[in-house]
Protein backbone atom coordinates (compact mmCIF):
# COMPACT_ATOMS: atom_id res chain seq x y z
CA UNK A 1 0.00 0.00 0.00
CA UNK A 2 2.63 2.32 -0.42
CA UNK A 3 1.99 6.07 -0.89
CA UNK A 4 -1.75 4.78 0.03
CA UNK A 5 -2.89 7.46 2.51
CA UNK A 6 -7.03 7.12 2.45
CA UNK A 7 -9.74 4.58 1.13
CA UNK A 8 -11.84 6.92 -0.71
CA UNK A 9 -11.30 10.48 -2.74
CA UNK A 10 -13.76 12.93 -2.95
CA UNK A 11 -14.09 15.84 -5.14
CA UNK A 12 -16.88 18.61 -4.19
CA UNK A 13 -17.24 20.81 -6.51
CA UNK A 14 -19.52 23.92 -7.05
CA UNK A 15 -20.54 25.33 -10.96
CA UNK A 16 -21.66 28.88 -10.81
CA UNK A 17 -22.84 30.64 -13.61
CA UNK A 18 -23.91 27.46 -15.60
CA UNK A 19 -26.67 27.53 -18.35
CA UNK A 20 -30.10 27.65 -16.62
CA UNK A 21 -31.64 26.00 -19.13
CA UNK A 22 -29.27 22.97 -19.37
CA UNK A 23 -29.61 22.90 -15.31
CA UNK A 24 -32.89 22.07 -15.68
CA UNK A 25 -32.99 19.45 -18.51
CA UNK A 26 -33.19 15.74 -16.98
CA UNK A 27 -32.04 14.19 -20.15
CA UNK A 28 -29.03 16.42 -20.52
CA UNK A 29 -28.10 16.24 -16.83
CA UNK A 30 -28.42 12.83 -16.20
CA UNK A 31 -26.56 11.97 -19.71
CA UNK A 32 -23.80 14.33 -19.43
CA UNK A 33 -23.19 12.39 -15.43
CA UNK A 34 -23.21 8.61 -17.38
CA UNK A 35 -20.76 10.50 -19.24
CA UNK A 36 -18.51 11.62 -16.62
CA UNK A 37 -18.75 8.23 -14.68
CA UNK A 38 -17.46 6.77 -18.21
CA UNK A 39 -14.69 9.96 -18.77
CA UNK A 40 -13.46 9.05 -15.08
CA UNK A 41 -13.10 5.19 -15.84
CA UNK A 42 -15.42 3.97 -13.55
CA UNK A 43 -18.08 1.06 -13.08
CA UNK A 44 -21.47 1.93 -13.43
CA UNK A 45 -24.13 0.27 -11.33
CA UNK A 46 -26.66 2.54 -11.31
CA UNK A 47 -28.67 5.76 -11.67
CA UNK A 48 -31.31 7.66 -10.14
CA UNK A 49 -32.22 10.78 -11.44
CA UNK A 50 -35.53 12.81 -10.37
CA UNK A 51 -36.37 16.60 -12.00
CA UNK A 52 -38.28 18.70 -9.17
CA UNK A 53 -41.07 21.04 -9.59
CA UNK A 54 -40.89 24.27 -10.40
CA UNK A 55 -36.98 23.46 -11.59
CA UNK A 56 -34.11 21.77 -10.27
CA UNK A 57 -32.55 18.19 -11.14
CA UNK A 58 -31.37 15.67 -8.46
CA UNK A 59 -29.40 13.08 -9.72
CA UNK A 60 -26.98 10.10 -8.61
CA UNK A 61 -24.76 7.48 -10.45
CA UNK A 62 -23.57 4.81 -8.11
CA UNK A 63 -20.34 3.58 -9.30
CA UNK A 64 -18.48 0.57 -8.18
CA UNK A 65 -15.57 3.10 -6.91
CA UNK A 66 -18.88 5.01 -4.65
CA UNK A 67 -20.57 7.82 -6.25
CA UNK A 68 -21.05 10.39 -8.42
CA UNK A 69 -23.55 13.36 -7.62
CA UNK A 70 -25.31 16.42 -9.00
CA UNK A 71 -27.93 18.84 -7.76
CA UNK A 72 -29.03 21.93 -9.57
CA UNK A 73 -30.25 25.53 -8.98
CA UNK A 74 -31.02 26.82 -12.30
CA UNK A 75 -32.90 29.69 -10.81
CA UNK A 76 -29.15 30.36 -9.35
CA UNK A 77 -26.90 29.40 -11.91
CA UNK A 78 -25.88 26.77 -9.55
CA UNK A 79 -24.85 22.96 -9.69
CA UNK A 80 -23.12 20.92 -6.78
CA UNK A 81 -21.10 18.15 -7.76
CA UNK A 82 -19.64 15.22 -5.71
CA UNK A 83 -17.27 12.63 -7.52
CA UNK A 84 -16.34 10.06 -5.02
CA UNK A 85 -14.11 7.44 -5.78
CA UNK A 86 -11.63 4.43 -4.56
CA UNK A 87 -9.13 2.72 -6.11
CA UNK A 88 -5.89 4.30 -8.29
CA UNK A 89 -7.98 3.27 -11.63
CA UNK A 90 -10.37 6.05 -11.40
CA UNK A 91 -9.75 10.03 -12.73
CA UNK A 92 -12.28 11.87 -11.02
CA UNK A 93 -11.00 15.13 -12.60
CA UNK A 94 -11.83 14.28 -16.34
CA UNK A 95 -16.04 13.63 -14.81
CA UNK A 96 -15.50 17.05 -13.15
CA UNK A 97 -14.37 18.53 -16.52
CA UNK A 98 -16.25 17.14 -18.41
CA UNK A 99 -19.88 18.14 -16.10
CA UNK A 100 -18.47 21.67 -16.02
CA UNK A 101 -18.13 22.22 -20.14
CA UNK A 102 -21.79 20.44 -20.43
CA UNK A 103 -23.53 22.63 -17.96
CA UNK A 104 -21.39 25.73 -19.69
CA UNK A 105 -20.20 26.64 -16.37
CA UNK A 106 -18.15 30.11 -15.78
CA UNK A 107 -16.45 29.72 -12.58
CA UNK A 108 -16.16 26.35 -10.94
CA UNK A 109 -14.26 25.98 -6.88
CA UNK A 110 -13.54 22.57 -5.77
CA UNK A 111 -11.39 21.21 -3.30
CA UNK A 112 -10.65 17.77 -2.68
CA UNK A 113 -10.84 15.60 0.26
CA UNK A 114 -9.75 12.07 1.27
CA UNK A 115 -11.76 9.72 2.50
CA UNK A 116 -10.94 6.74 5.12
CA UNK A 117 -7.66 8.20 6.27
CA UNK A 118 -5.38 4.68 6.43
CA UNK A 119 -3.88 5.88 9.54
CA UNK A 120 -6.82 5.79 11.38
CA UNK A 121 -8.26 2.75 9.97
CA UNK A 122 -8.37 -0.91 12.06
CA UNK A 123 -5.64 -1.89 9.64
CA UNK A 124 -5.62 -5.56 8.54
CA UNK A 125 -2.35 -6.25 6.41
CA UNK A 126 -4.10 -9.58 5.62
CA UNK A 127 -6.97 -8.23 3.99
CA UNK A 128 -6.60 -6.99 0.27
CA UNK A 129 -6.79 -3.52 -0.51
CA UNK A 130 -9.49 -2.61 -2.13
CA UNK A 131 -11.37 -6.32 -2.14
CA UNK A 132 -14.66 -4.50 -3.41
CA UNK A 133 -12.89 -3.53 -6.65
CA UNK A 134 -11.73 -7.10 -7.35
CA UNK B 1 -32.95 35.86 2.93
CA UNK B 2 -31.76 36.78 5.80
CA UNK B 3 -28.51 35.12 7.91
CA UNK B 4 -28.69 32.50 4.45
CA UNK B 5 -25.35 32.15 3.20
CA UNK B 6 -25.58 29.17 0.87
CA UNK B 7 -27.98 26.48 -1.04
CA UNK B 8 -26.70 23.74 0.63
CA UNK B 9 -25.10 22.14 3.68
CA UNK B 10 -23.21 18.98 3.67
CA UNK B 11 -21.75 16.91 6.86
CA UNK B 12 -19.30 14.38 4.92
CA UNK B 13 -18.35 12.00 7.71
CA UNK B 14 -15.50 9.35 8.45
CA UNK B 15 -16.62 6.55 11.01
CA UNK B 16 -14.39 4.43 12.42
CA UNK B 17 -13.97 1.52 14.27
CA UNK B 18 -17.35 0.08 13.22
CA UNK B 19 -19.39 -3.12 13.50
CA UNK B 20 -17.47 -5.10 10.76
CA UNK B 21 -21.21 -7.59 10.18
CA UNK B 22 -23.22 -4.85 10.93
CA UNK B 23 -21.11 -2.49 7.58
CA UNK B 24 -21.66 -5.55 5.54
CA UNK B 25 -25.14 -6.20 6.03
CA UNK B 26 -27.02 -4.92 2.90
CA UNK B 27 -30.38 -5.04 4.83
CA UNK B 28 -29.22 -3.01 7.83
CA UNK B 29 -27.24 -0.42 5.78
CA UNK B 30 -30.55 0.14 4.03
CA UNK B 31 -32.81 0.73 6.62
CA UNK B 32 -30.61 2.80 8.89
CA UNK B 33 -29.78 5.27 5.91
CA UNK B 34 -33.78 5.31 5.47
CA UNK B 35 -34.27 6.30 8.67
CA UNK B 36 -31.65 8.59 9.35
CA UNK B 37 -33.08 10.47 5.86
CA UNK B 38 -36.41 10.30 7.84
CA UNK B 39 -34.74 11.52 11.29
CA UNK B 40 -33.09 14.59 9.65
CA UNK B 41 -36.69 15.06 8.28
CA UNK B 42 -36.55 14.52 4.54
CA UNK B 43 -38.49 14.23 2.39
CA UNK B 44 -37.13 10.79 0.20
CA UNK B 45 -37.74 10.44 -2.92
CA UNK B 46 -36.00 7.40 -4.01
CA UNK B 47 -33.34 4.97 -2.80
CA UNK B 48 -30.64 2.62 -4.54
CA UNK B 49 -28.70 -0.01 -2.50
CA UNK B 50 -26.03 -1.94 -3.91
CA UNK B 51 -23.78 -5.33 -1.69
CA UNK B 52 -20.27 -5.92 -3.33
CA UNK B 53 -18.31 -9.28 -3.50
CA UNK B 54 -16.67 -10.10 -1.27
CA UNK B 55 -17.45 -7.68 0.92
CA UNK B 56 -18.95 -3.45 1.29
CA UNK B 57 -22.08 -2.00 0.94
CA UNK B 58 -22.96 1.19 -1.21
CA UNK B 59 -26.15 3.36 -0.94
CA UNK B 60 -27.53 6.38 -2.11
CA UNK B 61 -30.76 8.20 -0.55
CA UNK B 62 -32.09 10.65 -2.83
CA UNK B 63 -34.41 13.25 -1.20
CA UNK B 64 -35.80 16.19 -1.95
CA UNK B 65 -33.18 18.16 0.06
CA UNK B 66 -30.26 16.46 -2.04
CA UNK B 67 -29.41 13.20 -0.74
CA UNK B 68 -27.70 10.82 1.68
CA UNK B 69 -24.87 8.41 1.07
CA UNK B 70 -23.12 5.56 2.24
CA UNK B 71 -20.30 3.59 1.56
CA UNK B 72 -18.71 1.28 3.61
CA UNK B 73 -15.59 -0.96 3.79
CA UNK B 74 -16.20 -3.67 6.40
CA UNK B 75 -12.56 -5.08 6.07
CA UNK B 76 -11.66 -1.87 7.96
CA UNK B 77 -14.59 -1.00 9.97
CA UNK B 78 -15.30 1.89 7.89
CA UNK B 79 -18.15 3.89 6.61
CA UNK B 80 -17.99 7.07 4.66
CA UNK B 81 -21.16 9.15 5.04
CA UNK B 82 -22.08 11.92 3.41
CA UNK B 83 -25.24 14.02 4.39
CA UNK B 84 -26.14 16.60 1.79
CA UNK B 85 -29.33 18.89 2.53
CA UNK B 86 -30.82 22.31 1.81
CA UNK B 87 -33.53 24.23 3.06
CA UNK B 88 -34.10 25.21 6.64
CA UNK B 89 -36.10 21.93 7.92
CA UNK B 90 -33.91 19.92 7.90
CA UNK B 91 -31.87 18.24 10.77
CA UNK B 92 -28.30 16.51 8.98
CA UNK B 93 -26.33 15.92 12.48
CA UNK B 94 -29.88 13.92 14.00
CA UNK B 95 -28.94 11.50 10.43
CA UNK B 96 -25.37 11.50 11.45
CA UNK B 97 -25.64 10.77 14.80
CA UNK B 98 -28.21 7.84 14.01
CA UNK B 99 -26.21 6.13 11.23
CA UNK B 100 -23.27 6.33 13.81
CA UNK B 101 -24.71 4.52 16.51
CA UNK B 102 -26.44 2.38 14.39
CA UNK B 103 -23.31 1.26 12.84
CA UNK B 104 -21.39 1.26 16.58
CA UNK B 105 -18.87 3.25 15.43
CA UNK B 106 -16.18 4.20 17.94
CA UNK B 107 -14.60 7.01 16.34
CA UNK B 108 -16.63 10.00 14.07
CA UNK B 109 -14.48 12.62 12.54
CA UNK B 110 -16.60 14.60 10.31
CA UNK B 111 -16.64 18.47 9.06
CA UNK B 112 -19.70 20.53 7.58
CA UNK B 113 -19.54 21.89 4.24
CA UNK B 114 -21.43 24.89 2.64
CA UNK B 115 -22.78 25.04 -0.95
CA UNK B 116 -23.77 27.03 -3.25
CA UNK B 117 -22.24 30.07 -1.64
CA UNK B 118 -24.71 33.04 -2.43
CA UNK B 119 -21.76 35.60 -2.83
CA UNK B 120 -20.77 33.57 -5.70
CA UNK B 121 -24.03 32.72 -6.90
CA UNK B 122 -26.26 34.82 -9.99
CA UNK B 123 -28.39 36.25 -7.44
CA UNK B 124 -32.02 36.74 -8.85
CA UNK B 125 -34.00 38.33 -5.98
CA UNK B 126 -37.48 37.68 -7.75
CA UNK B 127 -36.86 34.00 -7.88
CA UNK B 128 -37.60 32.30 -4.86
CA UNK B 129 -34.94 30.65 -2.72
CA UNK B 130 -35.78 26.87 -2.07
CA UNK B 131 -38.47 26.75 -4.72
CA UNK B 132 -37.26 23.30 -4.83
CA UNK B 133 -38.59 22.35 -2.00
CA UNK B 134 -42.00 24.22 -2.24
Amino acid sequence: MDGITCLGKQIIADLYYCDEKLLNNLDHVRRIMIEAAEKANTQIIDHKFHKFKPQGVSGVVVIAESHVAIHTWPEYGYAAVDIFTCGNRSMPRLALRHISQALKAKRVRYREVERGVLKHVQLNESKIFNARLS
